[in-house]
């Protein structure tokens, strides 16, 4: 299979790039880049050289329709909803990184996103890709939009509480806690090394663009779902994400009850992991793969309970799940080019 | 004024030591220890070397309450317990900085710290030392506890909230952010670089001995609050505490109306210092420093407030907070040895 | 082919079975530790959750013989001297990542590690296992001694330059830089986080064992070469080694002869990689892989050559290694389950 | 006395701020920037709000001429070479934290900055502020050129092997490591944390604008010594250096004779301090002070000796060692607005 990703030069790109060239179905795998067209990849990326030197191309969306049967994009917000359509009506396959797709109500985008997005059409066929509870729609997707590397971690530990209704509508916080490579390649005050290093930060309170993403997802699972409270925090270690969830039981719950749901609901999934009572995972028991780890406690004294998911940010919070999704979109086994260990320590 | 530390090789009685060296009123300052009597501090910590070596002397309380005229506590749990009583009934003064005297109902303190404390008459006696809301008691303590870290961020910024009764009294989740030298310097597995870096870790959920302390205060301010729901998490950086502080709005707020009363709570305190509209305080911008530095959201979407409170743990969170109580107990100016600035980066 | 790992809930143990669960060519992988039989790998290491648990076991030697086709010994110094030749004995295939067989002079070995190691007769028949230098003996090796993390790094940098004597044999010094995780996972004052972090510390001056390795396989290739300076740096990360070779050139050289010696040195190594002129490797740029990178400059001010080595310790410089002299012990391609990219960022 | 720091947004000027605002004998200190007129400073720096707002100013010549007494200029390359001639010429003194004024040789300067800089007579005016070595001086400066953060760690290593002609003079070798915050405030990839973060990084190799600076020093120490091999390596970390110095013995030296010296040699100096036999310094151990430490070994075999030297950059690396040469300007306490210890840890 011939594989084209677009925004090469991102983090997200180079991760998939990690996943596809050792992906036993892919044949082939080209790189574009608008800004960096005729130059080895090595160039920005020395890590990533192997024999057979990669080069960037030109993004011609002629040339991409007639030679690759699939698309990834890995773009900054705005270009995918731009250009994806002109590959979709030719009949080729997408998978959006960006949020473009996500939102299904343009309105919504354009309050959290402040820019347009695609049009309504796009939106509706739009597959959203969380894949362990989107697979039968993931199956036939031609259009797929990935989530948001926030959203993973959220929507995973919360599925099971919200689809078996066990928990107060109004009362779900979201405390997430993200490393640095969430913000990008792009050198900001906000990125500095200086700045980032011994430092917590809050940022985008009350604000970030994922918090309608997570809040249409459970309100599928849940029309009585209320909106959430949900802060982002930057921490100074470079990949993963922790997502510490608060909900109030509806009535009493017990430990063991919500073990069992969790294990029951991710039985079947090879990238979920519940953890044993009492344990909770650390981000980096995730680092550099597709596993999203869960926690969980409940607290007798105030009914409420605590869910803990991890995740890698760029793996199962972007490039891993974008090649799972591939993988089920063409019947592959879910781990193809996905089945290796975290690294650790 | 002659001053005795206790326990000055651990990282609270170091960074007391870093203020008493320097500090306007004190003329002698003797270290104690257990583990090292006869060797000079120098040898554990070659970087507190200046003229004049100091050498850790052998606990010997008739000898400490002959020649001191207070004495700080910077010990484990269940050391101060049983010493300081020697020291009060001899009219010596007291700052302690374990927990030993924080909690007032000692079956609460065997529940959370598994093990016993002082007798009553003493934990009546004991001056709660949030120097910022107690400072008339502090004046006249002959037996001071000191706030721990988490309970010092929390409660600061909670303090206007709850006196003013503003949130619902069964809405209160604090998401709390440590680095790793709250864990002390015992060497364990759990403060291993390489286990802790590029990690963030979630522990003791429900479980830190943090929270019966700050129920405990916020009681005392408003009886009808109820129990609060608070976690803890190993963050990779060595000093500084984010408290994340979630409650539900009574009735309609504004962040004007928040503000102007953050504003006005801490007008008169040096070391409180609230941020502008939209602005939040990184844990790094208190660096070293005795300064807690307070944000506020209102989110109108969920009528939720949020409150980000950060302080240096080793600073307003222990050694700099005792210091800033043994001012106002002797009447001095109270940044006395500690009118200096974060260092930053 | 059956495999065991003895010494499984290292660093270099779990490393190793990350590549090992993944290798085309091992069916089934046992582990056994000493201090923890019985036990399930995932308690010590919870990211090692996989399908089909598994067991550390008790160290029996005559059932890992009875089991195994080749046992890795991941063990601490002086743990493999004793138990290796059992295995020897009998014909099992033995490849040891401790220092035990490193060193062919006995009294070397006693001098630098302070205890004692195995017999001549091992010592003599161990093969040494720098794999690029040495693939014809290791080819037949039954018992091969894995490389140090900074000989490794350093005998790499340095072989080009010796081989072909273009330096003078008294000018080598060595500047290296190392992980924490290069301590192993034992919790000490030394790997404390809270004294680790934002913190360089040279460590061992004149005095790490890796000198003599350094020393006897430089004398091998040019007997002229002297005792060489060779220093050691903790630095606040959990992987990678930096060694910055300088020397003295015995006659004017150009960067652009350099540079082609080091590139037909290895253009058949798949895991060294030599950069490009004007180019040096971070330590980053080889994380979690098998990679050695290698950048050269030459000062026409001084005539000193400066060569940057830089491998993960943990991969090149341990497991991976091991790994490597397996596949060619067997006669398997270089990089079976050694075949994916660095991890970046 | 009346003070005015140029360039105060960069990471020294708002150090120098932090020395200046507690400094005894300063009364007022006023703020200019170019970039930033108008703009209080805790715009760009929350952490240094205190009482009595600070605001930037415009960088007015005649206005700084008539109502400061004495002028710092913390700003990057080619400003302070235009503007401090305008000062000096109205009697007003200067000390300059740029390297404009630090090469004796215009022509040096340009090969090693590629820019010009100030003409032959400020350069000839301007004292090099090393202070422990050229007090006699600096007493008497009107324009003082503040030494590079790499060559004060590294000739305070030096300056007693030079200067008793104890080392063969082609044999200096330095292998110099720094924390980020050395390269400045500026975003860019190189400062960036998902790519310095976990990493190791040689940057200008042979090429470091510092290696003319140590070479001019050492060769007035000692004509007969030669070009050193100088490399600089970036740690992720914030703040610190360390100059890690080899250098070959003329004739056999012992460790006691060595410490004798280097203590002797620095008996008077405040901020220098020397190990004890076997204990070498780690960055962290001078954090936030004007320390260098300093510890030295001699190696039997190879006759090499090593000396490690470590500063905090920021400080006895820039903004300290200018408060430094201020105090011996002026005539003041040398430690004045300088007295307080290492933050630790």
């Amino acid at each position: 299979m011939n594989i084209a990703v677009i925004g090469a030069t991102g983090y997200s790109g180079v991760e998939l790039l990690r996943f596809l060239r050792h992906h036993p179905y892919i044949s082939r795998c080209s790189l574009y880049s608008s800004s960096q067209e005729g130059v080895p990849l090595s160039h920005s990326f020395p890590h990533a050289r192997e024999e057979g030197e990669l080069i960037l191309q030109k993004i011609d969306m002629e040339q991409i329709a007639a030679t690759c049967d699939l698309v990834f994009f890995a773009t900054p917000p705005g270009v995918s909803s731009g250009l994806a359509p002109l590959l979709i009506e030719k009949g080729i396959k997408v998978i959006d990184l960006s949020g473009d797709f996500r939102l299904k109500d343009r309105t919504v985008y354009e309050k959290w996103y402040k820019r347009q997005t695609a049009s309504d059409i796009y939106l509706q066929q739009a597959v959203y890709g969380l894949t362990e509870w989107n697979k039968e729609e993931i199956r036939g997707a031609q259009l797929l939009s990935n989530p948001g590397c926030y959203p993973t971690a959220t929507l995973l530990g919360l599925a099971p509480l919200v689809k078996h209704r066990l928990i107060e509508e109004d009362s779900i916080i979201v405390d997430a806690k993200s490393g640095v490579s969430g913000a990008g390649r792009q050198a900001s005050l906000n990125t500095h090394f200086s700045e980032t290093n011994e430092n917590v930060k809050i940022y985008k309170v009350n604000e970030h663009q994922h918090i309608p993403e997570i809040e249409q997802m459970l309100q599928m699972w849940d029309e009585h779902v209320q909106l959430i409270t949900f802060s982002t925090h930057l921490i100074p270690m470079t990949r993963g994400i922790m997502a510490t969830i608060y909900a109030k039981a509806k009535e009493d719950l017990s430990l063991e009850m919500l073990l069992d749901l969790y294990k029951t609901s991710y039985e079947d999934s090879k990238f979920v992991r519940v953890r044993k009572p009492g344990q909770f995972p650390a981000t980096k028991e995730v680092y550099g793969s597709n596993y999203c780890d869960i926690g969980i406690a409940y607290d007798e004294r105030t009914g409420r309970v605590t869910v803990v998911s991890v995740i890698d940010n760029l793996v199962k919070g972007a490039a891993g799940q974008a090649i799972q999704n591939l993988n089920v979109m063409m019947g592959w086994d879910e781990d193809s080019g996905l089945a290796f260990a975290p690294i650790y320590p």
